[in-house]
């Protein structure tokens, strides 16, 4: 647990922010266009991936080996870049840790949980997010007279991956896995993982007009800012060039991630490397 | 490598087969059929799935470990019952192992190179069996004068994984794979992954009744049989009531994993046990 010594974080130390594998890279690109001084070091566990069909004890030892992998560059805060690591994993990370670390759900549930006009919010993600209930309980805490429907989409991730951002395939999906939420009438939908974000177009177009979608992506970035501000170790001076700005780690196929990865940030990935994490 | 000492190993000891997670089940589900005399240790390492997307060196290294786990029971003869880990594990496993061990490729591609007539051989696999280019390399041995024609469908997996083995969406990706192999005028299609088999409908249905489908699952079931029967090692007498005949392992998700495997292996499967699979 962080407390005292958090005066020994320096600001120019990097941040570290992990998920299974390429959808935490939509947080890692929000927290690139809000904070940009910040160094990142970015872990993919490509090897493993992916996460959301997974146990919580399974998920919880694969996350434990990436922050000690994160640690040895010693970050100043971490990111869990995946809905289903920050659902499982979160709580006993946080326990273990002398540094700041924050996940993906909190930040996505206290937005949903402002902007619901009629008290009924919707929650895409996987089995493991939807059945972990976490996105119900950090609502409830903030708001006790809202209702939230949970949906696990399994096949989003797989159509991600694929490439059919647009397509009728995912649409007719989509519309399957979507069509219950638009009976019972929601007025939010929180994208509870971090790929939906490359399919949200076909999302909002299914929902219609009438709904709110959240990217907890983004308000992830936003709550990062927030706590380097108040601990005071953001970082005022843009890296010095020659600075390795952005590392990526992968723990399998460098070159594929790293194909993937300069199609959704555009600030061209010049590496990425593969390292054993189980040995972590 | 498995030569002299052949002799040491007892006809009633068990098989080990493994997979990715739960495909290597059609596999398990024909020695079943075949050779109903045998027990069976099944490991799916779940924890780690799928392999399809995955590097050479990962899923070797991945392979090793359940190699080491399996020898632990014994096990006469193992079955790499995943088209993955036997295009790129296989080689090195057998020059570790001093028990026979065969993959599901080689049986495959040698009913491949038998039934075809036109000489023109379509293969269906995962993104990893594709490049490994292993299919090819086995028919061609036994056959100069074929053509093989691989596609990779990284979405049958996660289709199958979903339940949608007969559908209209599984039917209209089914189409964008297949048709080019249409189109070329194969006449024999291996399901090279073990998932296959549980979509066998649709691809017969969208192949048409002139392209013979070869089931690698049913050819390594019987070449397992000949093997066993060419070392003297076939068991000649049904396990004892109370023995356990059928024991499965898997590295995340027991109970996910039997109701799955009993939807496939109709023998009924009273238990699937979780271990530490990067432990051995």
């Amino acid at each position: 647990m962080y407390q005292e010594n958090i005066t020994a974080l320096k600001k120019d130390a990097p941040i570290g922010v992990f998920d299974s594998g390429i959808g935490g890279l939509t947080v890692a690109r929000e927290i690139m266009r809000q904070i940009p001084n910040e160094k990142i070091i970015y872990f993919g566990d490509t090897a493993r991936m992916p996460y959301g069909s997974k146990s919580k004890e399974t998920v919880t030892g694969f996350s434990k080996q990436i922050v000690r992998f994160l640690e040895t560059f010693q970050v100043k805060t971490i990111v869990v870049a995946c809905n289903t690591a920050s659902a499982y994993a979160l709580d006993e990370l946080e326990k273990e840790l002398d540094i700041p670390i924050i996940g993906v759900i909190k930040p996505g549930a206290k937005t949903a949980a402002e902007v619901t006009r009629n008290g009924r919010i919707g929650v895409i993600a996987t089995e493991a997010t939807i059945g972990s209930q976490m996105y119900n309980k950090y609502i409830q805490e903030l708001n006790k007279n809202v209702t939230i429907y949970g949906k696990a989409c399994p096949l989003f991730v797989p159509l991600v991956e694929e490439g059919l951002w647009e397509d009728p395939v995912t649409d007719e999906i989509a519309r399957r896995y979507l069509t219950e939420l638009i009976d019972i009438d929601i007025d939010t939908l929180i994208l509870g993982c971090t790929h939906y974000p490359l399919i949200r177009s076909t999302v909002g177009r299914i929902m219609g007009d009438q709904v709110t979608l959240v990217n907890p992506a983004y308000e992830t970035a936003r709550e990062l800012k927030e706590l380097l501000q108040q601990y005071n170790i953001l970082n005022e001076e843009e890296p010095h060039l020659g600075e390795n700005k952005y590392q990526f780690y992968v723990s399998d196929g460098a070159e594929k991630f790293k194909r993937f990865a300069n199609s959704i940030i555009k600030y061209g990935i010049l590496s990425a490397k593969t390292i054993k994490i189980d040995e972590y």
